[in-house]
């Protein structure tokens, strides 16, 4: 069976963040004075087949863990759903 | 009133993207031949103050367009929520 799998990676708080504080130093000048608390991170969609939703989702973490993110200075979020298609 | 929005930004579809390209080709080496149609994307979440969570869905797919996109070649998604703190 199909799942499709979401994963966000994030900074881990306290770790540096240039991006994020840039962004957020330009926003008054652009007229965004509404927002704050500014974070980037990356995501990644993917197919995965596998038995059941939770053999999926264990593998979707695996994947993250060992592929997209750096464990040390990263955090992972992972959802997994049945496959549209 | 505050809401925490969260933006993601993926390339259109028909948009070369190597760094997808080069995950995939490296998932059946690592023992990850059950994952397919890797795509990557970047993610920003932050908080938006506003009236009501309209305003505020609007004000978030305003930013995302004009400062975390380029809608030429990147589609943004956009979600609100209340904030929780």
């Amino acid at each position: 069976m199909r799942f499709d799998a979401h994963v966000e990676v994030r900074l881990r708080p306290g770790i540096a963040d240039p991006e994020s504080a840039t962004i957020e130093r330009a926003l008054p000048a652009l007229g965004f004075d509404d927002v704050s608390s500014m974070s980037t991170g990356r995501s990644f969609r993917f197919a995965i087949e596998a038995d059941d939703e939770d053999s999926a989702a264990e593998r979707a973490r695996e994947l993250a863990t060992a592929l997209l993110a750096n464990p040390v200075m990263e955090d992972v979020s992972t959802t997994v759903e049945p496959g549209r298609d």
